[in-house]
């Protein structure tokens, strides 16, 4: 009866011949990145990793570089930290201008590669514009992270909000990712705001257009939409959410895309946790919006809005 | 004075015996993997990690694996990366096999032998089953790729849903490890899931069965239970919870475990984010649920449930 | 015509002059981590994680050390892998020492260095203290597991609970950094406290005290602030907030930091998904708190609250 | 004319299909590790570094192990390290054992099932021994480690005997693999003593016999056959061969293997750089053989054998 | 007195200004790769090791691929790989026809990108071409294996001689890098003959032409110069050098490079260790040199040739 | 009988405990690396393998660095490395100072602190001066490049030269161990020139002193040792020995240790593969020595020794 054991000596064989086949088939009926036979490669999230890491030690080489850089030193080593990224940095754009809407890819032969030059140069002439706005991204940083320390009881150090704060991070990505947007590689900027919104739980549409000293305190599920603006000294708790309240379709039923669907929060608005703002409403200049509070209506500058108490039952 | 400094030259002894020794006291006294002395390999996260991108891969590889593939390399590519994902596989199915309930584990010499090699061979049907279901599982991704272009206004095209969003990751775990929980494997599942979730704050339980065309926005905090059961174009946003009201429990006082507790939700439902939705209950075909509801009874379908508005105070 | 491509034969040159000095002038009109001269190295978040997975390989060598570990092997396994764990945090303590508000920092030449020894010789001590602490740390994560298994009907043994619930893991890493806290490192604590936020999407601070047999299902968006007390048995879902209600500040408008401000939440209280709790109250022993409430007075013990019913519009 | 350029839009396709067929065509007609369809993995050189490099640490933890061991923890360390090494090793002993000759290898069903165990049996048994003998080897070390230090004027501490001189690689290598020659694992053995070769460029065959206080100074080009017996307190310098001088064949033409065919060296012999000895001879106690001579007859002990003297021309 | 101790605080400045200044000034005045300011990437030794690798496993995929493969994914694998290693080829293949003297360097805008273009191709045409010679190359590399088996008494299977042999792997080495010297790119075939002297102390220069069946026992220190040619069945032992004997120079005094200057050696012969043959001489078929001969004058068919005995002293 | 097979389904016991103990009496009984229980910490050979890296990534960036550098982030590069190299090196230095026999090592508490400081400060100001010699270290190798590219027919290039030449590596090696040797840290030189010869088969005492302009062509088994001095422009070959003939002992019998025992070759000198030249004698200036020559007197400038032919037998 042994020999009814199950037993196979060698490796499996999973004959995948019939799966092979039918994911072809599958891949060949619906879209491919693939434009008349030239191929588009993607972005790379590692590697974009791998960039705003450089960035944020060339931003702050103490906090998130070496520890043991010192007068001399230091310079040196932003520099070379920079001149990295930035060549990291270059070929990331220009692997996203290829998947803008404006790139026509139906070029082919010697046009196609007069275009892949144009777009090479593009990349070269957006990351050193990129580059030159870095001194200007940190100083709104600083004024982040000052704002932090001033803003929770809890914070006891500078060092402490660089290292321990899900929102700086957050907010470091996303003055990057915005930067991205506004030199005009908004897919770029998207990968880079997810792996944001990865290690944070903290989401921002790279579109959003945010003032200096912003604070997220503890941040979990704060959703902040593409054309949200917000002013200076805005402070949020966790699982805030600045979001669209309905999408307009056009006459073929299909979405409108880019319309401003999202609130705008004027200088020195507290919104507490969980609060729902949904739609292109203006919350007034120093108004504090409670916890768990759902509005879809404009408040005017000074306004106190809170929920309905719950009682016992 | 110096002398007293409190200088200590060598290594640090820690004297670590009592603590060694209270571990292992601690460790006896508490249930532990072993049956019998024979111990039972946990399934590996780092694996099936691996194992999770080497699927990606072959299900999508121009965005999940290499760039620089053509007609020709694809098929080599996908079938290699194949073979590698299910030989690593089958070895986790039959780690996670040995911890199923039906697992008799006080088997000793020869039985004990014999039914090693049962689980073995058991482990390679399954997983020679889910490598034939994968096409069907693709041809779900895709569906659900073509709903988060259709219904996010920010949404630019298929490569920024395949890189860029949360739920596009979160539904790809679930699709894996829903397959594995029907094959038998339901603590291999649990596993994936929670790889899943710890990505993308995204907890969808893999007993829960989802239909086509599913669009989860932004994402985190969104929990689905496991004996949810969600209908063709569910659209759900942040912070959704499909959850269960309450939890029977027996005579003894011992939680009822596996009956059905979790909401039906119909056909083209939209639930905004924060909607809290409780218990067997059913949202009929069409229905919207307003942002942050607190739902525990059944809704027909066409049904629109919003909270009520808050006030300034 | 062709003499006009945007052609550029050589790497990129990115004119980082003018960037770097601003770097520099930002950086020297900020706060930094340098006293007088002396560079304070920062605690390592990538030394923590391998930290606090030793000691999580120590405390369960079978389920987060090696699964081929035997009854001859275990305690070897144990005992070195402690060794390294406590060698690596010895260092981390000294380097957060020095940032703890007590250290003197404008001391210079051997006043420097004897003032360094010190701290060395404290590092030493707290680490040994922390070590002996161990085992009675393992009893309240096990206490912790048997709740979860107790309390939650979808989990099917103890290897899942350790394996695939993000509770799990982020009560491990309070337990160990509330430790710390306890034992006077309370930055070190916080970076612990983020790195299990960052896996987890649970955020709580060090300084909550928490009682044995603690269970959180799912968990993202949990926020349990830092002067928050919990009793015995407590069961939290996700996204509940235990949180301040208003920050005092002093005469001088700066916040006053410190101060009770949290909840209390006394033992065998359930509190359900998306609930606030905000402010130094008190909840009940054997309260239930229902999903989404937002409550910031306190109740008596067996208080049932829950939020009013939304209906159809 | 542009259009002319050899331009290339997408990757480039290999046309493989002619040379994927042709390979198979070679494989397929010449030998292969197949036996019946039972694949026989081989043993992995990268496993057996780390199983060296573990061996080594246990043996000599202070060195090759952590600098920071102490007396508390050197053995735990010791215990653990060698654990793991073994349990890599009875793997690797698994695997080779099934090249042996003797390793019956049409066997199939639940006959090959049963080999199987018998040799994972004889591959625990094998590597319970080496473990026994690894007290010895290391006394053989020691000896070896003072007769560098005794025979090198060059040489001033046992720490540079350890980390600077290829002659102890080579034998630490060389003492290791006779060892698991002696158990009957000579293809591991051979494994083993190459990755020492390629290490060192001294090439010993594991089959040799080597006494204590082996001494080889710069070592490049040595080789040393598989029947060499070597007594105590030899000592050999660079491009030393101890080798074969003709090797019989069998009536059919085919070598004979495995007969005695190396040089005897006695105890207290020196032997110079670029001495080639060859065939079974003997070399007599005490002997001096100088650099570049050519030698294939014995010599009775105490002899003093040289080159003659070059001149100018 | 103890504030005269040599302590400080912060990290070392090292002063580098006048080392970077003096490192620059040394660069300038010396060779360096850039011609009119456009970089000449080198080969990366680090990625042909890879392309070697992916080879050998695409060549004998059960001794240097996966030992797993069977019947079905075997295929798959070989193409796989190969895809890998030819795409990481064309790269280097590209960069070494860069440093050919052919390439024509002074050429700028229009022109250098043209020229890109073309090298370019070259390197795909190049690297296409060295694909369809693989299935040839590994015939030659499975007789070499099968002279190893025949003529080495120590060697007793295929596995031992794929495993254990360094000869082996130059060999390996050495057949790669002569295609690749025949198809136009001699820089590259210089780089994968030195990382294959590295791994084995076999030197043998990618110009050589060497037949089948060829075998090297021990191979330390063997050198073979770039015009030596090796018939069929030679045998080589260590430390052979079949080397060039005097260098031609021009009236200017300058090396005559690439004229015939080093052996012939016919079928049949082997070459015992150390024998040194220099010159364009001939060593006839069948011939035997004996070890340690020095050897300047060719010899006819049949020779044996042998150094004269030492004798004692 | 099935009962009877060998089966064992826990992981394997190795009953460890006597041999942990003889290993530990086995270590007790030896030498050991505590001073009075105060451990002294080994140079780590992989550490100084990434500094050697990081050295010659400065000295010759576009060689060993990164291809892509340009006249501006060249120095960046530049400094950046050089400061990473140097921090890691003087913490070898101090780690070998600890070995050397000036140490005095029976100091205890505030003796031995102070010890420690002031060889932490002799490591800093032996690092400073090497870091001040490393532009004529450059000038040096620099010239032994030349000497290359000049005097081998096979070298086409400067960068054939750095990439393909084992040469080049090992005197790049040898001239950064001899700077160190002469900086008062031969331990630390012993180490760096081990991992040399490991990777080229080159065995060059860092004691040796070379001149100018040096060539080693192919160089496996090359041996120079401590005591040599060589001249300007001297080319060697493949296993050239420059040896002690013997080894003085004292009246105790000990090895007399340090004294001038290794030739000296003079300037313009050329020896071929093979090569033994033993004892404190002078090859004079522009002499050639022939291949496989055994010398032991000194000959005068100008001289052409060779070894007599073999012939045919």
């Amino acid at each position: 009866m042994n020999s009814e054991l199950p037993y196979q000596g060698g490796s499996v064989q999973w004959h995948l011949g019939p799966v092979i086949d039918a994911l072809r088939t599958s891949r060949e009926s619906t879209h491919n990145i693939r434009h008349q036979g030239r191929v588009r490669e993607l972005p790379s999230r590692d590697v974009l990793r791998q960039i705003v890491d450089g960035l944020s030690a060339a931003l702050f080489p103490t906090h998130y570089g070496r520890p043991d850089l010192n007068d001399e030193s230091i310079d040196y080593y932003v520099a070379d930290t920079l001149n990295v990224a930035l060549d990291r940095l270059v070929e990331q754009v220009r692997r996203a201008l290829r998947f803008s809407p404006a790139a026509p890819s139906e070029l082919t032969g010697a046009d196609a590669q007069r275009e892949d030059l144009v777009l090479a140069e593009r990349a070269r002439a957006i990351t050193r514009e990129f580059a030159a706005r870095l001194p200007a991204l940190r100083a709104l940083l600083v004024s982040d992270v000052q704002a932090a320390l001033a803003g929770d009881p809890a914070a006891t150090s500078v060092a402490e909000i660089m290292l321990c704060y899900p929102g700086t991070i957050a907010i470091l990505y996303h003055r990057i990712a915005h930067c991205l947007t506004r030199l005009g590689v908004p897919f770029l900027a998207r990968v880079v705001a997810d792996i944001g919104h990865s290690l944070t739980g903290i989401d921002i549409h790279p579109g959003a257009q945010i003032g200096g000293s912003f604070f997220i305190d503890h941040g979990t599920g704060v959703v902040i939409g593409e054309t949200a603006i917000l002013g200076e000294r805005v402070r949020l708790y966790q699982a805030v959410t600045l979001g669209a309240k309905r999408f307009p379709v056009d006459d073929s039923g299909a979405l409108v895309k880019g319309i401003a669907r999202h609130p705008i929060v004027e200088d020195d608005v507290v919104i507490y946790a969980g609060a729902t703002i949904l739609g292109r409403i203006t919350i007034g200049a120093g108004s504090t919006i409670g916890g768990n509070v759902w509005l879809t209506q404009s408040v005017p500058p000074g306004s106190n809005v809170s929920q309905a108490q719950m009682r016992n039952t």
